[in-house]
């Protein structure tokens, strides 16, 4: 029997509209999928009913893979490929297994010579950087930094050493309630000619993807409220 | 008068059907679009041609930037913005601007403050990080790394400390004739322990992305073939 595969869906961002961020093909592969793994079911039920996937709902299986669940338990979730079924596994937002849980059982995948089927979508992280006029050829993303004062101050201190000396993007978010002040732990710590990209609410109507030098953030960033906005801070040094 | 947008727009990977790898929005914003920002004329023309672009080729102004322009002459490609026209930025396969030389013409939008829109399309370097199973919290894309052999060593051995001692993956790409040497140059170089993936033909029927130990790609490696066919190269330490 042909063994399934484990295929990767990315989910919208926000409440934009699907066709705006999603290939019209990765419904087509929904369809083939009866077992999900997922961050959160209800979440995942509500973006299957938008997609117009067309199976009943209560013939579908979820398998909940989050902050709560233990790896020693997922490797059952596989199971359904090797009897020749498809897996789909859901990002809660964005693409899965990127700044997302899902990497553990895509791990176990490929432990187990599974074929792993990523799908297009949308990247928070990529777009801010295409936008963003930073360098594109090195970047490095490097998820939360610690809230500790004196600790961020050494990790921006440390990234910023990596964007003088290697030319290497820096990306990284922030709880969407402490954007305003990683922005001015930014603009307190950083080079005046540094340049700091700030992109928010990407992909929604709300978008804003804006670099500055440090210098100019100073006063820019007065106008600029980010709070509990999804946000992408990337800092980089001149073309 | 409302100033227009330089529009990024992805381009397939290779021979795929554009609506497996691009969402249908992105043709409605290539419609608003006359003048175009690429890298080589004719491949652009086509990859129009190929998504329906309804106006008439010699009605649209295409701009080249590449290899070969000052970037001396490229801030003058954003004038139509300022009369209320969209500029559109193509890739010549993929995302602009990500190991592509889009960034400069954003870098000067940014400067003036122009509204960038950064489309999604598929990215090969995302795609084999989400199906690689390695860690997606903390990654970095290096571009090419050095020819030269022992420039080429000591720089697998500086990211392959970035892997175990930051847990940060490491993402890089070879010209595609020197790939099969590059696997061969990973297994001679890492660890027994640290994890590869080779990540072969994104999007295509015949994509092929593998993560196994250092110790197991001695002997798989000479089960594939990767002579020509764009590879993305991964290393990262488990989860």
């Amino acid at each position: 029997m042909k063994k399934g595969k484990l295929i990767l869906f990315p989910v919208a961002i926000g409440g934009e509209l699907l066709d705006a961020v999603l290939p019209t093909e990765n419904k087509r592969w929904l369809e083939t999928c009866h077992t999900f793994i997922v961050e959160e079911i209800r979440t995942a039920r509500r973006f299957l009913k938008r997609a117009g996937y067309p199976i009943p709902i209560d013939d579908v299986a979820f398998f909940e893979l989050n902050e709560h669940t233990s790896t020693s338990d997922i490797g059952s979730y596989l199971d359904p490929i090797a009897d020749g079924n498809n897996v789909g596994l859901l990002s809660e937002a964005g693409l899965p297994c990127i700044a997302d849980p899902g990497a553990a059982i895509v791990a176990i995948a490929q432990q187990r010579a599974i074929e792993v089927l990523p799908l297009v979508g949308p990247s928070s992280l990529l777009l801010a950087l295409m936008a963003s006029g930073l360098n594109g050829q090195s970047f490095a993303f490097n998820g939360y930094l610690p809230v500790d004062r004196s600790r961020r101050y050494a990790a921006l201190r440390h990234l910023e050493d990596r964007v003088w000396r290697e030319h290497q993007t820096q990306l990284f978010i922030e709880a969407p309630y402490r954007n305003n002040q990683m922005l001015e732990a930014l603009c307190a710590t950083l080079r005046s000619d540094t340049l700091i990209c700030v992109a928010c609410d990407i992909t929604l109507p709300s978008q804003i993807i804006r670099t500055l030098p440090c210098s100019q953030w100073k006063t820019e960033r007065l106008a600029l409220n980010l709070h509990k906005h999804n946000t992408v801070f990337l800092i980089g040094s001149p073309q």
